[in-house]
């Protein structure tokens, strides 16, 4: 299966002047003149854990794969360059042929590489008795400072990009990694500490936090929720604000910045997409809601098992 | 476990001067000044597909996956710079915890990792009810001409490394990438086609004349065959040379070379590994025994499926 898938692929991309050697060696070559490092990130996700594909659109599957690694990229205000993928596919989906499976999910990630203009660089391809994973490594580069999650000063002002919550309600698939809005914050310097929420405000701020050797206290009334937080919670049992703290998978951009970069990033709405002042860095360790000493934050949220 | 995981990583990794960020951030970032290339690869390896977790130490598990890693990017004639480790771990694996497991893979790799100085840059952990499966993704540069799959003129020589056959015995596992070999070759200027034996001799051969159009002729007569080879025919009821031919997972170098580059490259012991000329390209499609229509021979190997 793996000849034939090559040979679709290699029909079905097209081939960009940073690609030395694509498709059909043993490994690509690419251009990396004029830049001084290489930003990577690698993310694997797997059915029954990520998503469930008896019951989604293949295409959707792949296309997470992609974004949740672009997302990544994004966290460091990273252009990206390039990416493989190595799938490991079942042999009997629940819907076609193992290589209709891997057709799919290469539907779902190709708008996603043209959009960004990365390079679909190269792969592997399995079958297997085991249900479906997908890796994905992404590669890119930095040309400004980086966003990192060390650095964040007390006085500095904590900001979320977007809304929160009820991300499994489709968000987590069809989110739009906040490449763009990075790019252009590490343009500006604006920003130097940020991350994206991959597993729930309050779990990745902790880890902000914790990098950075600070305490946070948020402003629980200025979270922005999401509709689907709101619309989980009328049978969830728990608040929208609960859901919008700890869910995960948003994808949004947890960021720091000084106080007059944080009301240029917020007042212009420079990055084209809603941010939020929630709160701000103060000295020692841990998370509160309004001021120190109040009501102490737990890092909750979705923890890798 | 992540969490727990990744603590005992940054304990057990040193630093490099070549990685400015490392685990504990979205991505890494390496230092990637004075090299005008990326070299990257990415291999899967699965439980029942490329060994049997129930029966073998889990090291040598994590060390194939990242060897197999490896020889490809000494299949490219480059040298190794880092590698991304993702894992999906059973959560109740035949031995231990999900965690004692993943320590044990990284023990695997950490030795090859030394040796070839190579940057261990980060990963992502998983588990889930499924069998074990390892991604690795290897990064590396290249400061001569790369060797490709392209470019085999008639009148060269067919070249390999080693001995071929019989790797399912332990060579699969135990094997060394043929790195310094591949780096000393395209540094002299002596090869710049070349790849890997991953899927068989015949199979892997097949390819590389595919993409450079051409034929090959080989003296069946010199294919060097491994101790390995000769015990499994004891009872596989197959000839020590058909095990040589299309076992597979040797992952020894395959080239080819000017006679004049061929004879030095062989006569010398350059590589301090043997190499043995056994056939040659000539013009045309496909490969044959002895002569040109002599006995075809056909691409046989391991096909993934």
């Amino acid at each position: 299966m793996e000849t034939e898938f090559i040979q679709h692929l290699r029909k079905s991309l097209g081939s960009h002047d940073r690609l030395r050697i694509g498709l059909g060696d043993d490994a690509a070559i690419l251009d990396w003149r004029d830049r001084d490092d290489l930003v990577v990130t690698t993310d694997l996700i797997s059915d029954e854990i990520d998503f469930r594909l008896a019951e989604v659109d293949p295409r959707r599957v792949g296309r997470k794969a992609l974004a949740v690694n672009l997302s990544d990229l994004a966290a460091m205000g990273a252009e990206p360059v390039a990416v493989v993928v190595s799938l490991l596919l079942p042999r009997t989906p629940p819907v076609g042929t193992a290589l209709e499976l891997a057709v799919q999910l290469y539907d779902g990630m190709l708008p996603l590489v043209e959009q960004f203009d990365c390079i679909l660089a190269g792969g592997d391809t399995n079958s297997w008795s085991g249900p479906l994973a997908i890796n994905v490594t992404a590669f890119g580069s930095c040309s400004d400072q980086p966003l990192l999650r060390r650095g964040a000063a007390p006085g500095d002002v904590i900001l979320v990009t977007g809304e929160l919550g009820g991300s499994i309600l489709g968000h987590h698939f069809d989110f739009t990694p906040r490449i763009a809005e990075a790019r252009r914050l590490t343009r500006l310097g604006l920003a130097q500490v940020g991350m994206d929420i991959s597993d729930g405000l309050l779990l990745d701020l902790s880890r902000l936090l914790n990098e950075s050797e600070v305490a946070g206290v948020l402003d629980l009334t200025s979270i922005p929720i999401s509709d689907a937080a709101h619309r989980l919670s009328e049978t969830s049992g728990r608040t929208p604000l609960e859901h919008a703290l700890a869910d995960g998978e948003d994808f949004e951009l947890l960021l720091t910045a000084s106080p007059e970069h944080a009301q240029q990033i917020v007042a212009d709405d420079l990055l084209g997409t809603p941010v939020t002042a929630i709160g701000k860095i103060v000295a020692g360790a841990g998370m509160w809601a309004d001021q120190v000493g109040g009501k102490k934050l737990e890092p909750q949220g979705y923890l890798h098992q």
